[in-house]
């Protein structure tokens, strides 16, 4: 099997994200303490987010718009204005949070755009992903970049045709089963699957097959990437 | 001269979008008279809106947290958690307002389509505006389309380079004075100003100066492009 191109996730497989999301999710809670418990409180969010994905897509605007819809419905209409400024501050200090690479990204990533051409498959907000992109130093490896809405099938196919990379031939890393994975693999290619330790529910979807899909691989750490392609390429 | 490829602005080019903006800054000032005069009201979302563009881009999820982070503001606080939810529905009514395509887009668009490639460079929500895309009807006739989070030279040169497109043979048509048409002009290419009768501020950045620049030509319809195209090209 020859690998000639390999899609990289960005969130959670490059750099840490969910973390912050997951550390707001927290503050949310503890803002909303007075008003409702934690066990009301997320699956009611995640109710809203579910709701709102077909308008708002995904990326913190569209999750502040849900905290706050959320808030005002838990509560009854009580939260205050300045419990809501609260919500929107948390908007900005997401957006500021410095990008963190995840251990071994950078190196992995240099080593193989040595060797043949890679493409950096993100979703989400175009504005959010390009500064986190510009930030992470690591753009200059990638031969293209594509900031997607929605990772499916559909998706990466266009992107394959795009840039004339048969899918057969083409390797895709990330965190998310349902994003980065799946949908590759349902085209001929390879995915593999690199876990993060927090993953939103949402992107879990169809997780627990992965054993028994063929052309799934799976990773501890993404620097495990090489010796798998070397395996891969060996034929074994 | 020769025109090999030409590009079109979207929101307000080809489809009304400040009306949109428009009627819902109304709904938000009539929803605010009771704590604020409209003349207070403007100005104070126009400069949220400002300060919050480096955090949260253009698009309608930006412009809401704008409007609710300012109605906190301008009312002290006092605003209720019920209004702040009308806020939110105006986003929902916004994302569901039908594309409307302005008069002899469809047409030009077509005509131009069958003699040379165009590309649609747009600018906003990678979610909002591949929705109006699709639903425009005029996806088939874009050889390219580019979603941008700024139109600035920078970014135009980048697209003409990956399309392989010469600047001075490109010609650049769009609404926006600041977006479409300086940043084009200032690359050695021709900029057909087309005003649309409502223009957000922001955009009307450096209006003034376009009847004395160079290499831009300024039409009262979208459907004068192939008459001002022909001319250009027979050296008129």
């Amino acid at each position: 099997m020859i690998i000639r191109a390999i899609g990289f996730d960005a969130d959670d497989t490059l750099w840490h994200n969910e973390n912050i999301f997951s550390l707001t999710h927290e503050k949310y809670r503890a803002l909303l303490s007075a008003y409702a418990g934690p066990a009301d409180v997320e699956p009611r969010l995640y109710a809203t987010e579910m709701k709102n994905l077909r308008h708002f897509g995904y990326g913190i605007k569209g999750f502040t718009l849900s905290m706050i819809e959320t808030a005002i419905e838990l509560t009854g209409g009580r939260i205050t204005a300045r419990e809501i400024q609260t919500i929107i501050d948390f908007a900005h200090e997401m957006r500021e949070q410095p990008v963190q690479l995840l251990e071994g990204a950078a190196e992995t990533v240099r080593a193989l755009a040595a060797s043949r051409p890679l493409l950096l498959i993100t979703k989400g907000d175009l504005f959010d992903q390009e500064s986190k992109i510009a930030q992470s130093g690591l753009a200059e490896h990638f031969r293209h970049v594509e900031i997607l809405s929605e990772k499916d099938e559909e998706a990466y196919r266009r992107v394959l045709v795009r840039h004339g990379i048969a899918p057969h031939q083409f390797l895709m890393v990330g965190n998310s089963f349902r994003s980065d994975i799946l949908p590759v693999v349902a085209l001929g290619g390879v995915g593999v699957h690199v876990p993060y330790h927090l993953t939103w529910a949402h992107e879990r979807e169809g997780e627990e097959r992965v054993a028994d899909t063929p052309g799934v691989f799976r990773a501890e750490r993404i620097d495990e990437l090489p010796g798998i392609l070397a395996r891969l390429e060996a034929g074994g």
